[in-house]
């Protein structure tokens, strides 16, 4: 069985869980606080990051790009009309565009703040200090944005990327269910994204997310309904 | 010919740059301020981040990795011995690994603060500010870590990823020749890292990074010196 070193408010961890369970994958789960920097994780790590995949022969995979490419050239080439990359390599430059959109675009812009400020500070304890109500506010102004492009996408296409599931709906879909765990966003403004949302959130592959629990911060009243 | 948005003082553009070099490929470079957030830019990439290449068809590849992988679909996986990537999935991912290190990881450490405070804010003008001579400190004190691990991995292979020239060396030549321009860099501390570097200046590749020039900014004098 494969191991996933993660914590359940990063995207990017949610992302490997959402693509491991999109390819039938049973995994171990391990959550680690980074910023703990653990002596045996940087050993396997020395950036400190997560996620890190033990695959294979406990080989660690670091980061959720890393882990991606991966899976696809060892489980993905063998899935057709289940891969979560398309054939055509423009198409795959999409996808991956995408997937850099919202792991790391909508993180340094969103995510990360509104993670940081609002979850991670009390998780720290006294280390963590105060949130930033300056950063919360400037977070908070980044979202419409990355839901209205997120809207558009859904608008125009099938699936984010395309004519067929692929890892950008897995790393918009990670990103966006932290964002509605800590009940940032007003579906209501949103339809298409919700639209794609909503079949995002009923696959079998997200169950695990939405059974997530962070101690002394309860999700949204909505995180887990289907019909949201 | 393929076209390359860029700007001299991005490891992540020189990082393509090299990449395409070093597969032979012939290429227009336009210099690109994204922080003048040009309107006809901004239609090719959202996003507005550098690099962005014009593939086959004009499609606009947006980032250094979907660059690389792209490349390594369309050039790399026909070019045997010269291919800059593994093809043994765990060694590809030790080679993407070093990628981020130093395109992530470097860059968010010390690189772009270095650039930003010594060199972009004067281009910028008055829209710059004043160099933060906190951040520069900062960004100094972490420049030691990462030449060390780059000492260490010159030291423990023929190549920083492995047995063979790959992205990795690509990426960390890309970084470590910005720093080298900004004199930043004291070699003689790092026996095992100014060896390598100096076999990758000596490559046909590095050359035009050897010829670029900033404005108001000659660079360190050894900076196009094969032996420094």
């Amino acid at each position: 069985m494969l191991t996933l070193f993660h914590h359940p408010l990063y995207a990017s961890c949610r992302f490997v869980r959402l693509a491991l369970g999109e390819y039938g994958e049973e995994l171990q789960l391990i959550e680690e606080q980074p910023w703990m920097r653990r002596k045996e994780f940087l050993a396997l790590n020395p950036a400190g990051t997560i996620p890190v995949l033990l695959a294979e022969g406990d080989n660690p995979l670091v980061g959720a790009t890393v882990i991606a490419e991966y899976l696809d050239e060892t489980r993905g080439a063998f899935q057709r009309q289940r891969r979560l990359m398309a054939e055509d390599s423009i198409a795959r430059a999409e996808i991956r565009r995408l997937v850099d959109w919202y792991l790391v675009k909508t993180e340094s812009d969103v995510t990360k703040h509104l993670v940081r400020e609002r979850a991670l500070k009390s998780l720290m304890g006294s280390a963590g200090g105060a949130p930033d109500s300056g950063a919360i506010r400037a977070a908070r102004a980044n979202v419409r944005q990355h839901l209205k492009y997120t809207s558009w996408l859904a608008a125009t296409r099938d699936w984010l990327a395309g004519p067929r599931l692929s890892y950008a709906d897995l790393a918009a879909a990670a990103t966006l269910s932290i964002l509605d765990y800590l009940g940032e966003i007003n579906w209501s403004e949103y339809e298409a994204a919700r639209d794609w949302y909503s079949r995002m959130k009923s696959r079998p592959s997200f169950r695990p997310l939405l059974n997530d629990r962070v101690r002394g911060l309860p999700p949204a009243s909505h995180y887990t309904d289907l019909d949201f």
